[in-house]
């Protein structure tokens, strides 16, 4: 057994094919946890936060010693049991029963507010397991980069024919999240206008490759944007300035843009640059005098949304991209805000209906030969699916892995499992060089109740329901998964959604091919019996022809 | 298959061998919620409501007959997923899983309110699961009995050498739950005087047998307790009248009361009666003056708490029995209101800390020679535990059997594993004619998070931590359950607990008896892990003699 220490230090999951664990399903875990905490991997891995704010993998250091310690003995037939981050238990189960069940930052309805959970979290009875963060299947910015590019592919196929060729997008805010967009437009082949007002966040996306190009002032920007468009060649823009001053004239010049977003941190009004303030000025005067700040920042907001809306009104493609900033016009008074939708049920939420999700996966060997090697089995498999192929070929060129190589892209019902089956063929006949193990975000179409992102606006009204991430989380501990978990708060906070998530580990065993047919069937089946349920048609017409069994509609 | 109906009908369980599906494991499932709306056993089996205001076993009766056409056909590697009494999918899993996987009125935490949950309810998107209406384990009013008898039994443990003989206990309140308490006391032995200013419930408890003797006054009370008391003989006493007048008065004549309890319907103050209102007017007044009525029930409150601190000054064990008459009291300004414990914190915590629950079973055969095997089973089993043993003999002697016959014990860690596969080995040999059902109440020692009740007041103040109840459906689906539930809002209403329940059936097959034997070892045990991370001394002790695995102490 290894050595026991107590506090912060540095955390990377082995490589190769050793063992410290009595089989590849416990080891799988054992790594796993451990890349989360990798300083490539982690934000914070001294506090064990692994991103998303306070999103941790262990509850303290003498939780994840525990942790570690339990698994380098866990049998086959045995259970950890893992509440918040702390290992409560091991219990005898059997072999295909899960080795892990996590349950993080759960509170009672009434007492579901962050008050009291920071309350909790300061006596040390809990943690916030944000969604990958407390279930060990984190794998760095990658993800963000292919949900933003999955967003874009989404637009393209529903108004592009499937591609951002000859299109172009203006945008705003090349933060954390934000700064994500230019590649993802590139990758769909189009052009991006994208806007921040802080010169620093433009050096640093170019440095990253991230952002093509910067534009000298508005009219350079789209001169290089028409120029780019018209050659159907892919460029994105960095334009230094205020959005709300910005996207205001352009639609005042008639600048042709066909799809406008934006991901300004306008969910806090005191990071939003009211118009008329200096970007160095902002940070003090939002300290100084917060209330006159967020009045100001409010109103700036309302004149770039009502800029979006008369974009809209001119036939571009308009939406919120989770940043509340409809909700921000709103409040400063402007009365058409909600004209245009948001991402998810414009775009994501058909998606949902196929079973479609954020499917990942990671080498255990730490070989990123390997993953090339799962690149192209994932070519090979759909090689009709053209959005797919230009995502795996762009991210193996593009993507740098943070910790262990991993790979992630969107995948739907009757395609994870082949997928998964496939790679744990390559284990077994030794094209790999390790087990992969596969899992997904939180957000995937039938493991979440959020009614404020992926599970707004519901046809049927049942936004707020969360019987269904609960039955996700049921049904694929009934399946096999390596590992399941339930958490509470992730994504948009404490009180406003309830999620499950899965990793299963292909081993190249006979038995863990049964598992692994089953989670990715089953697992992908709720995102569609969800939708069916709800009463999306796209949903029942999936169902109905890939076998997917709904009661209610049955012998009738 | 069996021919569908739409609307209302008469409902009941098959008994006997015969099997109208696939296996024992579906049988169980199709009898057991059939049993739950026979009339014997639902409140409005019409309306598929079975107890506790509109906990319900089913959403709609389109809903009913879907499951009960899928369980017909399901094989032994499928699963049901039941969202809020709703079958919404079949999916293949294996044979250690359970055949049903259950999640009922669970919501979103910022949306987990009655005013959202009738809503929604209204949309026909949910339905009230209470605790065992919507997870198909109720068994009639035998489960409050047994249940206010574990009380008092505890009761008798804690103060009075595990007998209640030659005690005297003073409660009002002869309502649905109020009226086991008089069988309670004098189950255990003891004499217990029942204040209720209602006529026609202390007649109607006289018919059944639950209350032996009606005084005609006060003194006459006294002096048929006093007389039974000192002949160490068991006797219930009904007597009419305001108990906030009546405590007082016998407070004020020195009466000799031993214990003090309570449950009058004080949790709704419209339903508790002020002094100087006669019974006849009570509803009346409320509906015309609900505000004055409430002050006055208040202040009335105020007296009859007050008395029940007189006698817990005086040396008698004084306990709230669940219905919130402290908060009431407190609410009127009496400061001291809180002076005495809940019944949770006070008898029922020290038995979760041993994994102790409501232990429960019914016999698929119908027979109720079957359920008296299995109480000799228990006795034989047992034969250390007295208080075990007198319940069983006065259950077997008074308990009448609503729908299939039923039995309800308490035990603890490293007992219920021992009934269980005791059970199955009685199904296996032929000694019971058909397999037995194994399940329990949600409000056991490691299911529930409930901070008004079970969990009320824990140690580290983890009260509304809600990671346990889904741990424990999670450990249980992963042991081989038959069918597992999570439910929202059971007992103290939506937004306030979290919980779930197990159902394993004991169909005499090794495998059954497999499963019996890690469900019921790891289900209690959850109880015995929580109440040790919780740090309880007692949990400590048993989890080190009975060997519950607890990694935080391990290996330090
Ligand atoms: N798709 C989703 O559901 C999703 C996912 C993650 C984040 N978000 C939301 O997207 C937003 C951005 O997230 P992030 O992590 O990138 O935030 P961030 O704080 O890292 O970046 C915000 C950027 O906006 C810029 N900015 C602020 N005011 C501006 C103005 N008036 N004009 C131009 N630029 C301005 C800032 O300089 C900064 O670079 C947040 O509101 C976040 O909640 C949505
Ligand atoms: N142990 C638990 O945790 C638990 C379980 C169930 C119910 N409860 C609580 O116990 C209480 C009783 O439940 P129930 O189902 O029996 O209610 P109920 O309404 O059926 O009965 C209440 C009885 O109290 C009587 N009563 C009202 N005011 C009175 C007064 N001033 N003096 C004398 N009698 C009076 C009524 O006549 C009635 O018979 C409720 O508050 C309920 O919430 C607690």
């Amino acid at each position: 057994m290894a050595q026991q220490q107590s506090g912060p230090r540095t955390v990377r999951a082995a490589r190769g094919t050793a063992l410290s664990t009595q089989g590849w399903q416990q080891e799988a875990a054992l790594r796993m946890l451990s890349n989360n905490l990798d300083p490539e991997v982690a934000e914070h891995p001294e506090k064990l936060v692994v991103y998303g704010g306070t999103g941790k993998a262990a509850r303290d250091w003498r939780s994840f010693d525990a942790m570690v310690r339990t698994l380098q003995t866990l049998k086959q037939d045995e259970t950890m049991l893992v509440q918040s981050g702390r290992p409560v238990g091991v219990m005898q189960t059997h072999e295909w029963a899960p080795r892990v069940l996590i349950a993080n930052s759960n509170l009672v309805g009434d007492w579901a507010n962050w008050e009291e959970f920071r309350r909790l979290e300061a006596l040390g009875l809990t943690m916030y397991g944000q969604m990958t963060a407390g279930s060990w299947i984190y794998i760095g910015t990658q993800g963000i980069l292919q949900g933003t590019y999955e967003t874009f592919a989404a637009v393209a196929a529903k108004r592009f024919n499937g591609s951002l060729a000859g299109t172009i997008t203006l945008t705003a805010g090349l933060g954390g999240m934000g700064g994500a967009q230019p590649l993802a437009v590139t990758m769909n082949d189009g052009v991006a206008i994208c806007i921040d007002c802080d010169p620093s966040r433009i050096a640093r996306r170019i440095e990253h490759r991230y952002l093509d190009v910067e534009a000298k002032d508005l009219k350079h920007a789209l001169d290089l944007a028409v120029e780019a468009r018209d050659a159907r060649k892919s460029l994105s823009i960095g334009l230094l300035g205020n959005a709300a001053e910005l996207v205001p004239a352009l639609l005042a010049m008639d600048a042709p843009i066909d799809i406008v977003t934006d991901q300004t941190s306008a969910h806090d009004p005191l990071a939003y640059l009211p118009i008329g303030v200096a970007f160095e000025d902002m940070a003090g005067y939002a300290a100084e005098k917060p209330e006159e700040f967020t009045r100001r920042s409010r109103e700036a907001m309302a004149k770039h949304v009502e800029a979006m809306v008369g974009f809209q009104d001119k036939g571009a493609e308009v939406f919120d991209y989770g940043n509340s900033i409809r909700g921000e016009a709103q409040l400063a008074g402007y009365g058409r805000a909600f004209d245009f939708p948001g991402f998810v049920p414009a775009y994501i939420r058909p998606l949902f209906c196929e079973g479609k999700g954020p499917f990942r996966w990671a080498a255990l060997s730490g070989d990123p030969a390997d993953i090339a090697k799962t690149d192209q089995a994932i070519l090979d498999l759909f090689p009709e699916n053209e959005s797919l192929a230009r995502w795996i070929k762009m991210a193996g060129e593009r993507v740098h892995y943070q910790g262990l190589p991993a790979r992630i892209c969107w995948l739907g019902y009757g395609e994870r499992d082949k997928a998964g089956e496939r790679f744990n063929e390559m284990v077994a006949d030794g094209t790999l060089s390790a087990p992969i193990v596969i899992g997904r975000d939180h957000l995937d179409c039938g493991s979440v109740a959020s009614p404020y992102r992926e599970t707004e606006a519901m046809l049927d009204g049942s936004d707020a329901i969360a019987d269904w991430p609960l039955l996700n989380a049921m049904v694929n501990v009934a399946s096999g998964a390596s590992w399941v978990s339930i958490h509470h708060g992730g994504g948009v906070g404490i009180g406003r959604s309830i999620h499950a998530g899965q990793v299963t580990v292909a081993d190249g065993t006979k038995l863990a091919g049964e598992k692994i047919r089953r989670v990715l069937t089953n697992d992908p089946g709720m995102g569609v019996i969800r939708h069916v349920d709800a009463g999306y048609d796209i949903a029942a017409d999936v169902a109905a022809e890939r076998g997917v069994r709904v009661p209610m509609r049955e012998g009738e």
